[in-house]
């Protein structure tokens, strides 16, 4: 396995950073939690909120996408520091599995992080079961 | 060019099912919008509101995830009727502009609509300029 | 509708780039045809030939892909010129229908030319029928 | 992990089944081959052949969708045994980096295999060397 560097963010950097610059995730309250970060990897949480249900109680597609989009964002600030100008150009989700009614997990990596495209993927389950609920590939274009 | 037949929904039974289908969509008040609807089609629009916004006033990417997704499955319903368990299987984005402060517009047709899946895009531009913002693909999967 | 500029390269121009270019386009044979090419645009013919078929006498996926990823290329020079270092980063197909049992178009258009990505689909139906067989979006990354 | 139940075809049964369904492959020779099999895995293989590539001796993106779609075809064979009517209906690929001048490996796996619907990813890279050179996601339907 590749021997990761250390991440150019830390815990309690990447929270400031998001309550600061992305003060919309917590709009409902303490949803979204990061739980582990690394160079150009993540592990986010999002808690079980009625903002983000369907009928039947089950996790909204966008709910998800939000998880995912986030956690990758926050994963490539790992490996490149803060950058606030890296903007993903394209996302594209598969959903596997209806989500059970609680917490959603991300667990992010990134495949390619060059200079001007980072490339990264992220498998969404439910809290608890490690059963693939969503996939995700998303690109980011890096600023000079 | 192809002569769609009628809408199976029309615009004030649309708005009632997303009222009580989907109420998180009015979660922050009147931010969703149908504007029109027919058989496979939908022009759908969203208000600009802080709840969807990124540092420097743009748009969120999952709001622009959320407003194609709920467009893409009303043009849906325009073509199948009221069926609540087709679920999205893939979603796919691309970003290509920044979008202005302002609403957003979600034009969306289907390119093919089967027995068992649905693929449908939507065209996303601010209101008032035809730019495209973003361009989104998705597929549905149709329960028997 | 936009007036598009003139393509910086012609039919007789685009036909001698490939051929040098890209000799593989005709190992069996004239298979690949460009039909038009503007400003980011092209329309591009693959002559039905037994190196596509799969059993049954359909297009092979891989086929319609092929098609598709040179004729996206080609309007791309049509707008950028040639610059041969121009290479996909992603390309994404939703196969729609099964293609009848003769040639392909696939008439493509750019969404976005940016200085560094450019983002265009393909719609690729039969020869003669103008009903969709495979829709495709891809992104270009263009060198300084 | 998983542990996954054992393959419905074996090698020589995926190998007679290719030969006999997709003589297109091997019209270049024995360029693909199938190097192993699983109950939704699989890795292949494509010799490095001048069929397959662009100027400067780089592989060509279409060759690479070839390999990835014919071993995730493969790899769901092995899960679901000789289903020649599965079809792709999405298919996404990232290209990541230039792949070396040498042959292929492309390695499989299944995130979903339902009833109607299957999801599978490949992981592209050159032969001895691990740096992935392109990621795919695809989706296949199943027939009743």
């Amino acid at each position: 396995m590749t021997q990761y560097p250390l991440p150019k963010l830390k815990l309690p950097d990447i929270d400031a950073f998001l309550r600061r610059d992305f003060p919309q995730l917590y709009v409902h309250g303490e949803i979204f939690s990061v739980q582990a970060i690394g160079h150009g990897t993540c592990r986010m949480r999002m808690a079980y909120h009625e903002s983000q249900l369907r009928p039947g109680g089950t996790l909204s597609g966008p709910a998800m996408m939000a998880l995912a989009d986030v956690a990758l964002y926050v994963a490539l600030l790992g490996a490149i520091g803060e950058v606030p100008l890296a903007v993903t150009t394209n996302f594209s989700i598969n959903f596997l599995k209806k989500p059970d009614p609680c917490a959603m997990i991300a667990d992010c990596r990134y495949l390619k992080i060059g200079k001007r495209l980072a490339v990264g993927e992220a498998n969404l389950h439910s809290e608890g079961d490690d059963a693939l609920v969503a996939h995700v590939t998303a690109t980011y274009s890096i600023p000079r």
